[in-house]
């Protein structure tokens, strides 16, 4: 590449420079981003979080600055280099689980080992009897083996009781036969098994005796541990480059009758009696559905964590970007901040205060989480509620458990929205950065194209708004049968009953908990709609999916709404943090909401949880006066989310707001394109002049 | 890669095959997806594109097979590679500009000749005058010079005015001085800049005796014609990887004091004399705006083709994949296809119907293009309402003009929205082909975000609002004076204006026109609200920009309902296509209308265009019976795109239904991952085992 002449070298940007426009900003709020960084994450985690920093910025392994240019063959093995490393490190350093997350979570890229530390083990760890534990958890707690989670296959996703891989027990041998019937039985999408796994806990049909016993765990093992090829009668591979996560070997994997020892099935919950070649059942898989509600809950915190790295980029770049002046500003003035358009505020604000409520809705769901845990412990549940995915669920589950289902339908809801909202806003993100957006520097773009599949795996979003409505209207039927509130869901849905005939008046603008109430009120109208039509009207399920979608996201809005509330006030109570910053989280609460509600408007309106004219007012006056509250603070409440730029990885989202100088220094210094001299001439063959073709 | 055994090339899918499934969708539906295509298309432009196909699928050079695999290197070598070989055949065939663009278009992917092609060609044919397109124009067209265009800078996007590059004349010797005083001067996304061009047409603000005269075209050489190496006192290369558009070398330039010649700067429409040293305006640049006005015109007839890709593939898909039973079916029965479900019609379906409506759009964008083309070649139209992209614009124009500038905002208004509805769109289509979709042997990822700048240039999708609002205020306060109606948009301010104290009654679901009506009534209301805001209260504009984002959108969605029903009853009274197919074709309109109407259902309530029981029932029971009745044609009317398989590129998208071997063939066959042998311990160095590490 020609190198960058010193004429360039010398030039700065015009105007008033990026980080003298931060400083400004950061100076202009009584919002301490340290602070509340502190009340958001912890004295504590902020510590890890700072030596882990440290440690990964020591090792060149970790170096990001290669990692937008890199082709897929290299891309992967440079995130192998860093997963290897971190597992080293890990082992060398004896670090804890949180420290070790948290490294992972700050190099920032899926990587090959992702399924081995977390549904491998897991899974073995929560199947698995103790002889299997010894087979098999302990050498892969050392990394020995390397193992991965294999459900998903060709032809069937969310429905696992369609899954076509088998099992057959042979009682002569005392063997299981696994197969792979038809090419939509190949597993497919599974993390970690197209290059790198060497065992896969499988999914497959159970038959014994021609019955089958229904989707079953196996360990097995897939390739030989010295030369990692396949095992015979064994056929994987990566699927193929993918519109984000490519730093994962996500695979496939089919097999030909391949025989495998009776050890091979993960036997705590069920196992094939090996004299009477029977099935049977033991203990309770109820764990299971706590760590897919753990799962979830935990989506919905990230959620917020993932999107504020957007908001965070897109904040200050619009702080720093500067483009035409206001219209009514006196001409010849100086070009204006983008982040000043109200255009901007009203794409940008409203999910930066989407970030705070996520974060809020997050903990206080682990919080359920961890005290549903404690009873679940105390024996007081002890079923599943989501055989399937599609979920039979807690339409069928005894009143003992209430808890349990409600958490259940809170976490299918949220973890629906929130990850909806974090994909869809940090799309806003990077079209609000303008065209500089585009480039991968911003640091947006290949964020959001890992993150997507948050949409679709651990319950499709779509799928998971029918279990949260089942849940509705059982809860429904409940309080029309006159039955007591046991939870925060009957509690308002008995409310609105007994209200329904005189209506209610909720001043949606003047007071924070008539907002609250005013989205528990759509709520309860639309369940008892969807009842009517449902349990009344006897209306076919199928054409009333719609009506569940919007059902489900107007649950999850509310509790959103109400978490944020609740834990603010609880701050508020504590004096966790100064009145000033207080109140202008409680103005993002607002923000929040009013826009929800506003973008919802004509189903607040039809449910008469509020009148046309506060609406009305909401929009045209409320909302654009919140964001004029809130504007002077975007910066230093961005910062408080506390990205290193380490993590960041991104021109546009410096904190230091040398964002001309980085896109220009990467383009010019880094991007091993411009090493590349093209043949312009359409005539001849030469590609690249200085690089002969057969290397092409 | 271990080769795919014989066990697994003899598998099956299992159930049902994909092209049963698809051909008894085919046999279901009365629509004749030939006929339709001919009435999309004609049969001209059918043959051309065939002849086309059969062209490009002859030469290796054009197989697509290995596109998804390759590295920026390699990717952008096949690209040029496919650059030069298109650009021969052109010129050993003698193709047609029609021939041409319909073989760029299947090859389908931004090439590093693009901008040559387009802008620079044109730049020079409308600008230059007759000596300098002998110079340069001629060598042009033949590709002995390649040419890009140089308008945008690293800290200067749409306000062209702000571009800091210098363009200073120097009367001593008769030159001009090119140069860049800043960094943010870099002239930066430019198109074919980065590795191919060695001419841009450059835009600088041109200064003579210290007096700056705004920005000004001017041709430079950048690059040595032999050795293609940057010429002295320039720096030129590629800006680095984007988040799509990665076969194209987007590129920066930047100057330092590089002395041209006085024919360097283009003089058609203004020159500097060089015996007086003063600068000179001749003839008017009102083509300029016109070229403008066709590109965003273009741009709305592209929208729908351009969905309609998207929407192919997933109508096939979710008519091939299925997944669970419906819950109301009888236990045992095989899964449903997922076309069959209402949440994945209710996003499919109203997108099926936007690609239809947005087609008719186009078609009539451009008639009235050619219509106002003919009266300006009358003389009647001589301004330029856009002197910036901010566009000083509609507003201080003559009423003469009143064709010209009614153009001029709705292109601007459809050219956002119809960009807006074709990228959402896809990532909608995208994720409702649920996991498989994140795959980018879908067909749609990568073309979303190759898709995606359209959003951005020709005028950003929010900031063209601006213009929209701008000369609908100025309709508005025409009307109030009132002043007699002379164009579409005052016919209708005028009316609501005369109806305002009575009100209106337009029954939205029980009369085609009076739907149409509806739409109206909701822009005349919003631009009157609006009008009161700024004209009477005086608020600030910047205040009132997310009205004026509203009121664009609003305008935008009358004018795609009013062509779409005037287009189908034109065809109707033309009898251009069978009776059936009309009525399916206006189901479809109904349903973009009222799925439209549906989501902005609180500004149709409160403008009083309709009643909110109409609203509820358009929601409840039309849309929904309209999915019903659309459904069995859904594979029939994508069919009618005639996107031939070559051209879509995708497993899921496949005419002949074959999803599942496809995705297998590519995964298993053409994935080069699957040849690098992975090492898993953590502890070994070793990367790949088969590939030394120093080629890493």
């Amino acid at each position: 590449m020609s190198p960058t002449p010193d004429w360039v070298k010398q030039l700065k940007p015009s105007g008033p420079q990026g980080h003298e426009l931060l400083a400004a900003e950061r100076a202009g709020s009584h919002v301490s981003a340290e602070k509340l960084e502190e009340l958001l994450h912890t004295k504590e985690t902020i510590d890890v979080t700072n030596r882990m920093l440290k440690v990964l910025k020591s090792e060149k392994v970790f170096d990001k600055s290669h990692n937008l240019f890199q082709g897929r063959i290299d891309r992967f093995a440079s995130a192998l280099a860093r997963e290897k490393r971190l597992r080293v490190l890990k082992m060398q350093h004896n670090w804890s689980e949180e420290e070790f997350r948290t490294a992972v979570n700050l190099v920032g890229e899926p990587g090959p080992y992702g399924l081995h530390d977390t549904m491998f083990l897991i899974t073995l760890g929560e199947q698995g009897t103790p002889e299997q534990q010894e087979k098999w958890l302990k050498p892969a707690e050392k990394y020995e083996i390397i193992g991965c989670y294999a459900q998903t296959e060709l032809g069937h996703g969310s429905n696992v009781r369609g899954l076509e891989t088998q099992a057959i027990w042979n009682p002569e041998d005392k063997t299981f036969t696994l197969h792979s019937p038809h090419l939509t039985a190949s597993k497919w999408w599974i993390g970690s098994l197209g290059r790198t796994a060497n065992y896969a806990a499988v999914m497959a049909q159970l038959i014994i005796d021609g019955k089958s016993y229904g989707p079953t765990p196996f360990i097995i093992q897939i390739r030989d541990l010295k030369t990692h090829e396949p095992l015979e009668n064994v056929h994987v591979g990566d699927i193929g480059p993918k519109f984000g996560y490519n730093t994962m070997d996500n695979g496939f994997l089919l097999f030909n009758k391949l025989k495998v020892p009776h050890i091979s099935m993960l036997a705590k919950f069920s196992h094939v009696d090996p004299n009477t070649n029977k099935f049977q059942r033991r203990g309770s898989p109820s764990l299971i559905y706590g760590t897919l509600t753990w799962v979830r809950s935990n989506i919905v915190k990230q959620a917020g964590a993932t999107l504020a790295r957007g908001v965070t980029i897109a904040t200050r770049y619009t702080a720093v970007r500067r483009q035409f002046q206001d219209r009514d500003a006196p001409a010849g003035g100086s070009e204006t901040p983008v982040l000043n358009y109200t255009m901007v505020q009203i794409r940008l604000l409203p999910l930066l205060a989407a970030t705070f409520a996520l974060h809020f809705t997050g903990n206080s769901m682990m919080e359920l989480y961890n005290e549903n845990k404690k009873k679940m412990n105390q024996g007081n549940a002890n079923k599943d509620p989501s055989k399937t995915e599609r979920g039979a669920g807690p339409e069928e589950m005894n009143s003992g458990s209430d808890l349990l289902a409600d958490l259940h339908a809170s976490s299918c809801a949220l973890k629906s929205l929130s990850s909806t909202i974090a994909a869809e806003g940090l799309e806003v993100c990077r079209r609000a950065c303008g065209g500089h957006g585009y480039s991968n520097f911003s640091g947006i773009g290949t964020w959001y194209a890992d993150y997507l599949p948050t949409c679709t795996w651990e319950g499709d979003n779509y799928m998971l708004s029918q279990q949260v409505a089942r849940y509705l209207l059982k809860s429904a039927r409940s309080v029309l049968n006159g039955q007591k509130p046991t939870n925060d869901t009957t509690t308002i849905l008995a409310e609105f009953q007994s209200r329904n005939n005189i209506g209610c008046a909720f001043d949606i603008i003047g007071s924070d908990t008539d907002l609250v109430a005013a989205f528990a009120w759509r709520v309860s109208f639309l369940t008892f709609e969807a009842s009517k039509h449902r349990d009344e009207q006897k209306k076919p399920w199928n054409d009333l999916l719609v009506d569940f979608y919007r059902l489900s996201k107007a649950h999850a809005q509310y509790m959103v709404v109400k978490s944020n509330l609740s834990a603010l006030k609880q701050i508020e109570k504590e004096g966790r943090i100064d009145s000033e910053t207080i109140e202008v989280l409680m103005k993002l609460f607002r923000l929040f909401a009013l826009h929800t509600l506003e973008q919802e408007g004509s189903e607040f309106y039809t449910s008469g949880a509020c009148s046309k004219h506060q609406i009305m007012l909401a929009r045209t006056k409320t909302v654009m006066k919140l964001l004029q509250d809130i504007r002077p603070h975007a910066v230093n409440l961005a910062d408080s989310w506390g990205f290193d730029d380490w993590l960041l990885d991104s021109s546009l989202g410096r904190s230091d707001g040398k964002v001309y100088e980085d896109m220009f220094y990467r383009a010019s210094e880094l991007n091993p394109l411009n090493n590349y001299t093209v043949d312009p001439n359409p005539h001849s063959n030469v590609l690249y002049k200085n690089v002969e073709k057969s290397k092409l």
